[in-house]
């Protein structure tokens, strides 16, 4: 066990966590490695013990941040075993042809896991650490921020009782009960900003036997301008499929009312995916359609005594893939003060919410613009030119051009100077497109000059 | 009386008005003008029966968007009777120099009114009319947006009841019932934003026979850089006078906790009004520490039964005088399409918000944008040097430039348009000044020569 062997030169102290979802076990994990006691409170029931079959339920796409996170507390070659590499993005057009655009280098990709799957390994390595006590189906029905306690109500029992707490750590999710606790503190900034757009999941399914019907390890994209579909691997040989799309318009959840309608429009938009969801219809009626919301805040800190982390406290839109990879980042950020500050609290807390912040910010907003991109501009051959163009420059100059994908994906760059970085290299690339028609246009002499004056003025 | 005299084409109704301060009491005299019977309800108490004595309260700063609400139920000369209008900024240095800013052309001026006087007219206004009924002490405890009821509690008796609405109007301030209420529906869009300062009311006396002890018709600024103090006059010969400050840092509310601390930084800072406030320390205690707040939310409609006006929408902080005129615009507006397309009620609320949002955001980024503008560049010679400039390309170019102030505070242009176009001309300056350095470098050739062609590249 790796508690045994890590240092604890803090003293240890008994630690509050509420929400057992991906970031909370995750977070008790790295709690009880510098010694601390952790309990962990989970208004849901044990997932272990009930709930979706395993490899059909939501899928995650992890990346460089998140694998760091796990292997902070050992676990990335545990997790690197259920974990589908995804090397590239094919994309699906109205006639079913396809074309491609790779992630990264050869070798970079992000990874298909099954969020059920992972929260449930991480909920068994909490629970066999002595120093983590987990309590499924307590209920957080309010919280005395100053008091420094909570009324939780057991959901099987319906008893309610008290429980004190020193520090308290909030990785409820997007809803967080921590976090409205927080808002109910004076001069409280919040934001809950909706798409005008809502989700619905559906699958694909495996072959006969067991194969995989779509290429395994890519993410499948269908850009339909205003809408789109995606479809992430899983390890039986399914597809788990997100369909975004308008909650009013012509093309739109609204619009679609009867199965035949339903039929009907991915006949028409989708053709090629048709065959492979013999159970389209009853799904789309039977699977409820989600929101798609981005939530700020701020202070994450109340004095030394609570801090959010994860969804509750910057809660994202899906589409750079990159949720649970922020909080998984916010676990190794949090680490890394614990090592520097520990047991100095305050400044822990203070300086994790001035650090994360920015960087939450800038992962929100470019969640909202990717979803711009996958949608819409990935089905754009200049937009794809763009990107080989982009790779090529990458290759001349290594080191001084990153594409911003690979930033955020590939990277542990800060998500506010990656956004700030790509955002330059947008304007670049700005100027150089209009000389640009083909690949080959890139060595043409004009072009090449353009390009060692655009590298030349970077700072 | 003004309602005989109205036509009233749309079938009459029986209106609910949720809040009797400034923008819902203007709001029962329109609805009532257009013949509909309007219920008001408010959670204090008359506030003519009791409260501040008069001249003594908050004061506003009354502009063209308000004076034309107020003309459009027939009250402008009224009003006009008790506003004191404002034509310069004055700015106080801390040795106590003074220089100027006129707000516009020679006539122009804000208006100086007591926030409480005015509401006690309105009020009386509402009452006097039959087609108005105004209930007190009306706290509202909840409301059913879809079954179309509310939970009121008649705060002197402790009575609960319940009333029952065909179309509510939610005009019951920054922290709205109504909004509470719409906050709850499926997907709201909701921020609220603080900035990190407070501010505090002050009092300047008046002299010994009731004269003015700073220029009277004028709005006084004392620019500090990370902080100011502004004051306006009363009627009676004092002036109200608003300290904008820090909660926390070198100079702020934490820092100032004792009356010689008090004492002493006002008479570093702000020497001049020293000798004008006698009360200066017991008021700076006595009185409670105000926040700054911008609220914004979305959608202001729900379906044709609720609607969102004034600070319940969007309430803005108060640097550029325009919330009371922006809540009172959003009158004329909705009466303009009650006008257009009465009683289509759906029409009308969906129309109201679609083309008052992007004016409502506009203002609240305005405002944010003026406090910087007042509490430090007015402080600024360069700065008072380029508004001059712009008052000659103005003069020299009329109809193609008007200053962004003048279109927020003297004109009806929706707010969005002035403020872009206020960007616009902004980055034409950024260019000119470094050409510029006394006003009369603005008749030199080279000068004249940008200028005319900056002025042919506009479109």
């Amino acid at each position: 066990m790796p508690t045994s062997s890590f240092p604890a030169p803090e003293p240890a102290e008994t630690l509050t966590v509420m929400g057992a979802g991906l970031v909370g076990s995750l977070l008790s994990l790295f709690l009880a490695r510098r010694g601390h006691t952790v309990e962990v409170y989970e208004r849901r029931a044990d997932m272990r013990l009930s709930g979706a079959v395993e490899g059909r339920s939501i899928n995650l796409a992890l990346s460089d941040r998140g694998w760091r996170a796990l292997e902070g507390v050992g676990i990335g070659d545990e997790i690197r075993q259920v974990a589908i590499p995804m090397y590239r993005r094919v994309m699906h057009d109205a006639q079913g042809n396809l074309s491609y655009q790779p992630y990264g280098h050869d070798n970079q990709a992000i990874y298909s896991v099954s969020r059920a799957g992972l929260n449930r390994t991480l909920l068994s390595l909490a629970e066999a650490n002595p120093r983590v006590r987990l309590q499924f189906n307590q209920q957080c029905l309010g919280i005395d921020t100053r008091a420094r306690h909570m009324e939780l109500r057991d959901t099987t029992t319906g008893e309610e009782r008290q429980v004190n707490f020193r520090r308290l750590f909030g990785t409820d999710g997007a809803f967080s009960a921590v976090r409205s606790a927080m808002q109910k503190t004076e001069r409280y900034n919040y934001s809950q900003s909706y798409l005008d757009y809502g989700y619905k999941e559906l699958n694909i399914e495996p072959g006969p036997n067991g194969e995989w019907l779509l290429e395994k390890n890519a993410l499948h994209i269908w850009p339909r301008g205003q809408y789109m579909m995606i479809a992430l691997p899983n390890l039986d040989g399914s597809f788990n499929c997100t369909l975004f799309f308008p909650y009013e318009g012509e093309h739109s959840f609204a619009a679609l009312q009867t199965p035949e309608q339903v039929q009907a429009f991915f006949e028409e938009v989708f053709p090629d995916v048709v065959p492979l969801m013999p159970e389209l219809t009853d799904e789309y009626f039977r699977n409820p359609t989600g929101s798609l919301v981005t939530i700020r805040c701020f202070p994450w800190a109340f004095h030394d005594d609570v801090l959010l982390l994860g969804d509750a406290s910057h809660a994202i839109v899906p589409f750079y893939g990159q949720g649970m990879n922020a909080g998984f980042e916010d676990c190794t950020v949090l680490d890394q003060l614990l090592e520097q500050f520990g047991p100095d609290w305050h400044r822990i807390f203070d300086e994790f919410q001035r650090r994360r912040k920015p960087d939450a910010d800038a992962i929100a907003d470019l969640a909202v613009y990717n979803f711009e991109e996958m949608r819409d501009r990935v089905g754009d051959p200049r937009f794809l030119l763009q990107k080989k163009i982009e790779s090529k420059i990458a290759a001349q100059f290594p080191g001084h051009w990153t594409p911003l994908y690979s930033q955020v994906t590939f990277s542990h760059t800060p998500y506010a100077e990656a956004w700030q970085s790509g955002q330059a290299q947008e304007q670049i690339m700005r100027r150089l497109m209009p000389h640009i028609q083909t690949e080959a246009d890139y060595d043409r002499p004009e072009v090449q000059a353009l390009v060692a004056q655009e590298m030349a003025d970077r700072p």
